[in-house]
């Protein structure tokens, strides 16, 4: 899309050259052929370095920008990164892509959907009502049970589990909030990406990134009800027990292993190899790896014990 | 249904004027059409003015009665009300309606369900996999992703987004118990509307309500696995973050914001602009507008921070 | 399948008489045509009586077997069960078996997937969406919602409804763990069997056994996102309120009542008519019927109120 389309879309004022864009993308990742934005100051020096060419920005930031950078002046850069998302987005079906690719050995329940343009591998199995969306990649031998949903353009690795309900790629859950207090949907124009031998339970939810990626990396088992947000990226080995649910942006390391009913904030940064009890509430990141974590707010598992017994002597 | 069919059926004896009754509603609703109830004699007023013609009483509420009334008198009013239910209960699909109705420029997928009386406004899109009731009405520009269930009777608004998974007008969970401790399906004989512009994510539960509707109002947002009990009336631009459930009946104002794994208990009433940290456990109303809560039992959230404080130190 | 073809597969000595072997089952419930192991020395006087002939063992156990027993001494017993639970594993669909059989007055919607094997009682309804697997029996009189999924070789009683998006016999959540940090699949190779009159509400997840059988019990009732294990036994006449989970090899007596975001560790048994607060915690056995529980760590109800009060005056 040309960038003056986005702005005459905006109602809003493009100050230099008119740019081909593909896409939209956080700063610290925006190529040239990429929309980005700022919203505040403190990205001031983020924006200097950008290798992108076009930019939302706040009146404040135009000193900052690169240059020969093209660019919008937003009274609120946040609702108009919202509103261009959607011109970004993707239909929810292209029909207009060449038919699936199904490899040898694989069987599709007739009474499942394969949208136009997914690549199915070898030995794979997609049960009735799966749904597999447009440009879905399911690699070798992975089992897809009934009425599990793909939305369009997510990948699932090789020797996966998928169990049914379980639904990957559904939008993340992004707003911009007006002053009126009505809430703008950042259309959700990432995808997820499943690694080989990942088991996901019954009635799951991995949402899809903003932009770039979800990721679920190799060999890590989820229970049911397992909420990802959107734009995690969940290291090899982990383990997730029911009901826990992860905020966006938050990364895990790998071997990490979660109790059910536990819940992270978004955009932490946990440490390989810690183990959270259940119903541990995350919300600092955790630098040091191998520790043992139990609560809400979280500590150390030992503390954690041992604060139980004392609140329990405050009955005596 | 007559009121003397009913009385059969429950093998009870019907006192006054024979009557022809469409539904049942609960007491301060119910219209001379409506088969009502009191279980208690705390209801004796409401009895006294209701608009009703036909009753389900204990006999120790015969003399509050409004004139003219037909009644059956009850041992145990809870259960006859609960076997009633299920005679008003309307088929899980009514084959007998017209063909659905689609508006210009709508997407219907081959493999979506679409039962009679169905109305579908334009541009409407419906995923494969998706199952649309009898009589579900659903309003133009909204989205229903594949594997969606919208049970017979709802009303879905328009530019809506219902993400996979999501269940909307499934059974409230009601039932009457016996002494010998069985309990008996109180059949939810209303229907769940959605307004315009509302999102809801992946895998959520909308019940129907027992009688009348549960509601969710313009612009509110919801984020994956949120359950909505029978007969909630959720405000204009609320937010609610995943894992969080909310009891039967509680009524939340326009722009609450509810944090992940949150709950509310039900019959509550929580004021506009209320904010809730994650893992906020509600048990009680709210009047005042504009508070931010948090903890289980909830508090002020300033005071659950100190409080929190206070507790670790029990550690030193 | 004979024992010295599992023997080659895991690439370990056969000692003893080979036999033919029909499935596995765990040491104290084993049958003399079943394949069953001990994984350390607390099992050796339940090893010596088994009724089982064909065993994996760590070498120290090889004195405690039972008389003319054939075995398998492995390095690493859990790898090895898990890795022998894929040979037993049905395959997701059996296209080898019998058309479906249905019952008098069952309706089942075109667009539901019976797989052969199935058998349906009489006055059933299948709506559209619903998934019912190879060898599923579903008794008479109980409606299956859409998109529901019923795993291959559950039984559902008659009288039952399951709402929508519900899955009965996904995989339970069962891993061995390497050295490396790797997980091994543990095949799931029982089933769920759910009584008459049972109701379970819209996006549930009851898991299948690893051997024998999940049960629910006669009466229960389970509202929306209950997640119960593999291998749990739920008493007749149980309430789940909303959101609550139950790990493995969990018992519950009759007429417990369980209130909302409750959850129960694994290998728990709790005695009848035992009721749990919302958000109960529930991580040791209860042997005592007719008890009230809170909180987390669980304890007496009164004792919590008594508690939650004296831990608000820590603010004052």
């Amino acid at each position: 899309m040309l960038f003056s389309t986005l702005a005459s879309f905006l109602n809003l004022r493009l100050v230099g050259e008119d740019l081909e864009l593909d896409s939209m993308n956080e700063l610290a990742l925006a190529s040239p052929s990429q929309l980005t934005f700022a919203v505040h100051k403190k990205y001031s020096s983020q924006l200097s370095s950008s290798k992108a060419k076009a930019f939302l920005i706040p009146g404040d930031l135009v000193d900052f920008l690169p240059q020969n950078a093209s660019y919008i002046v937003c009274d609120d850069v946040s609702i108009s990164m919202a509103l261009s998302t959607k011109l970004f987005a993707p239909k929810p079906i292209s029909f207009e892509l060449p038919h699936a690719i199904i490899g040898e050995g694989s069987f599709i329940d007739e009474m499942a959907k394969l949208e136009n343009g997914a690549i199915i591998g070898a030995n794979v199995t997609v049960m009735a009502g799966a749904y597999i969306g447009s440009n879905v990649r399911i690699k070798d031998n992975t089992i897809i049970y009934p009425n599990v949903t793909i939305y369009r353009d997510c990948v699932i690795g090789a020797d996966c589990f998928i169990h049914s309900g379980t639904v990957i790629g559904a939008d993340g859950f992004g707003f911009s909030h007006t002053k009126a207090g009505e809430h703008i949907k950042i259309y959700q124009n990432g995808n997820v990406i499943i690694e080989d031998e990942v088991e996901i339970g019954a009635n799951c939810a991995i949402d899809r990134a903003v932009f770039n990626s979800t990721i679920i990396k190799k060999g890590t088992k989820l229970d049911n009800f397992i909420h990802i947000a959107h734009n995690c990226e969940i290291g090899e080995y982990c383990i997730f027990v029911a009901q826990t649910g992860i905020g966006g942006s938050t990364k895990l390391g790998r071997n990490c292993v979660v109790s059910g009913q536990s819940a992270f904030s978004d955009h932490l940064d946990i440490a390989a190899f810690s183990t959270f009890t259940a119903r541990s509430g995350v919300t600092k990141s955790i630098k040091e790896s191998g520790g043992v974590y139990s609560g809400y707010p979280l500590m150390d598992h030992r503390e954690w014990r041992r604060l139980q017994s004392k609140i329990s002597q405050l009955n005596s």
